[in-house]
């Protein structure tokens, strides 16, 4: 690594400086500058849009863009799409959803959509003084933030409640202004943070009018990812007798029992409880990010919820009440359909579009949706063969591309590891052989 | 939303005809498949291998790929390559990598990476025979997997330790074979997966040599992406004084205070913990996409270790010892460097070259300092100015864009929203009023 000093004004190089200043860090200067210019939109204005979306952009990673049929969700038909590198996911949600689309598909339900932000400050002084001081300016919160709560008020949203709270038990002096906000259907990030700064410059200004200044110092003043009143349950359910069809050679209520242990090993194995919600935003991102929604929020949030009674569980919940088996989630999830990068992005566009441009609600519906039919897959799959066998198949293709065999060399693979287990060495050594079999091949 | 009934054999259509039907689904046929066809690679041979990567492939995704300089990581240079579709998230690590270059940048420490995977089972008899029959097959674990642990062993890696753990206080009957596996530079999924399917297998071989199949079922076996034993620690430390730097008007002292209550903050406050370490992992994941790492492993093992002590808490340590201010994170991270996307994906390979290829562990530190620098930004912007002002300044260029403002009215806009807030509405109406103004403009 050569180490050429600090680099000033990196952000107003132009992109082609930008390239060749990196492609200097690297120990192929042509191949990597090839690369990225490979990677650009054939279209300069769209490019540029592109490149308009955060900064320092020189390209673009392309995410493979799937489309998962047969989800039927609130007795509606969608073709989801889904943004995702990982392999099997796609497979996954696509035979869930196949499989309960005659079963009623999923069901969900959105109890309350709002969204909490926090002016966090010290107060040096008596719990009374900072109450009467909140009572005092609370009218004046609502009041300071209407300049700029116009075109969102405009929608349905705004400024829902306002509260003290006491945390001066945990931290000395620690006390929270909790504001609770509507977004609507935007996901509000802006908004909410701009209304809370311009909230916490009032506070200032009144403390200063009441000689409490030197008494009362933010911290700071921000958004929570924690959206616990922003949720989304998602369930389906069936006869246990249809079970079978999942697993040929068990019946229903065998699926069923060992589809209730493997959820209770989840809630109560840490291990199994992280790898489990882990497969459940393996779905719920990759339907985030196909929308231009903000995963790392979801994701937050949701495994924060997980942890919400002192032990990390599994999101997964399951029930078998006399002939009916019910399978759900309950996850927090703040997303937006208007603003942000869903009405810059091409695909996000059109992603919504597919969708049937849902409303906020709407989307938090899919988006659970598909978190809940990867997490039945996976554990369907488990519990019957293991994951492994399709997942390898599906990963056979991947290795042979890394070996650059050609399509014949594929398909005399793809035939041979059909009864074998698929591990790298043994492609390896299959492709190598046939190779040496067939020189000409 | 139609409803055409279930569509059969989608894996199976061509491309054009998975299409077709999804764009019947949309509004606007035309514009769906105009734009689908518009992200694909122009290079034909190449678009094929985006769409091998995965499943019911139609298009690519285009994520922003951003560079970073300035980055000094244990004493090297690097420029960072980083997708994230979020605005302020380059800008932010940037910002901290460049204040931090000269005071010596980021520190890491990995102390071990150990990965673990579970046999999960329910045994129907008493712990003392459990055991017994775990020590007779113990030494056959090992050796069951040999056939395939071929590739790994030559990398330094296998498996490394089995133990038997009784979880039947929380679940009845409830058992696991645990397995340690050493996955050297690969994330080593698959790799692990494959192992523990075979163990199963020797497992239930011998249970029922010894007469025990009925009293021994074995629920699933599978990874755990919980990697306690797989962290990375990374920090950043100065003098006091030096932070002066970062706030004009306030000292170092002062700064580094303000800092230290944001912190403890986020280690009291639950929704300023989410927060908190979101921001972490803004920074985390677009290093992880851009090196074709599973994001969603790393946010999950992640948010349940900020829960590990029974409360959700921020990741983000901060020491001031004399006249030193020091800060940190500690993070469970499996990444790998070689095998799945990161030699697939033309992109991730390139981001490795510009990390000047590094190992697993190399990768694991310099994504743990992304994540750090974002944070660091993140809390100096909150506890200075607010995050607001820088955010909505960058976020003014997308508001523009999406009112198809031309470049005379971008620069306009950007001269006038200096001095003001930053609103949709407040844009909008500026935008609308210098058209008005000069309607040829």
């Amino acid at each position: 690594m050569t180490s050429g000093g600090l680099i000033s004004g990196f952000s107003g190089f132009s992109r082609e400086d930008k390239i060749k200043l990196a492609a200097s860090f690297t120990g192929n200067p042509e191949l990597f500058i090839r690369e990225l210019r490979d990677h650009w939109h054939h279209d300069h204005l769209r490019q540029k849009q592109y490149e308009s979306l955060t900064e320092n952009v020189v390209s673009n990673f392309f995410l493979p863009y799937s489309l998962v049929p047969n989800f039927k969700i609130n007795g509606k038909d969608y073709i989801v799409p889904m943004v995702t590198e990982e392999s099997s996911v796609v497979t996954a949600c696509a035979s869930a959803a196949k499989f309960w689309w005659p079963l009623g598909g999923f069901y969900t339900r959105i109890e309350e959509m709002e969204k909490p932000g926090h002016i966090h400050f010290i107060w040096k002084g008596g719990p009374r003084e900072i109450s009467e001081f909140f009572t005092w300016i609370e009218p004046g919160l609502f009041d300071a933030v209407k300049p700029v709560t116009g075109k969102m008020s405009k929608r349905g949203g705004g400024v829902s409640r306002i509260q003290l709270n006491d945390c001066s038990a945990t931290l000395p002096g620690y006390y929270q202004v909790e504001v609770s906000f509507q977004t609507a259907d935007a996901m509000g990030a802006n908004f909410i943070n701009t209304c809370l700064e311009i909230m916490a410059g009032y506070i200032l200004q009144q403390a200063d009018q009441k000689g409490l200044s030197d008494r009362l110092e933010i911290i700071m003043s921000v958004l929570s990812n924690f959206t616990q009143h922003c949720k989304v349950k998602c369930s389906v359910s069936c006869r246990i007798h249809e079970l079978s069809k999942l697993h040929s050679g068990a019946d229903g209520l065998a699926f069923a029992r060992k589809f209730e242990t493997s959820v209770m090993i989840a809630r109560h194995s840490l291990h199994r409880a992280v790898t489990n919600n882990k497969g459940i935003y393996n779905g719920i991102d990759g339907v985030l990010i196909a929308t231009g929604n903000d995963f790392r929020a979801a994701e937050a949030a949701g495994h924060a919820w997980a942890a919400k009674d002192g032990v990390y569980r599994g999101l997964t919940e399951v029930e078998l009440d006399g002939n009916y088996f019910t399978c759900g989630i309950e996850i927090p999830l703040s997303v937006g359909v208007v603003g942000g990068l869903t009405s810059l992005h091409p695909m996000a566009r059109i992603s919504l579009m597919l969708l049937n441009n849902p409303d906020a609600a709407g989307l938090m519906a899919v988006v659970a949706a598909a978190g809940l039919a990867n997490n039945f897959s996976a554990i369907r799959a488990l519990i019957t063969g293991g994951i492994q066998k399709g997942h390898m198949q599906l990963h056979l293709a991947n290795l042979l591309s890394q070996l650059g065999a050609t399509d014949r060399e594929k398909e005399r693979a793809i035939e041979y590891f059909k009864q074998k287990t698929v591990t790298h060495t043994g492609v390896e050594e299959f492709i190598d052989r046939i190779r040496k079999e067939n020189p000409e091949d």
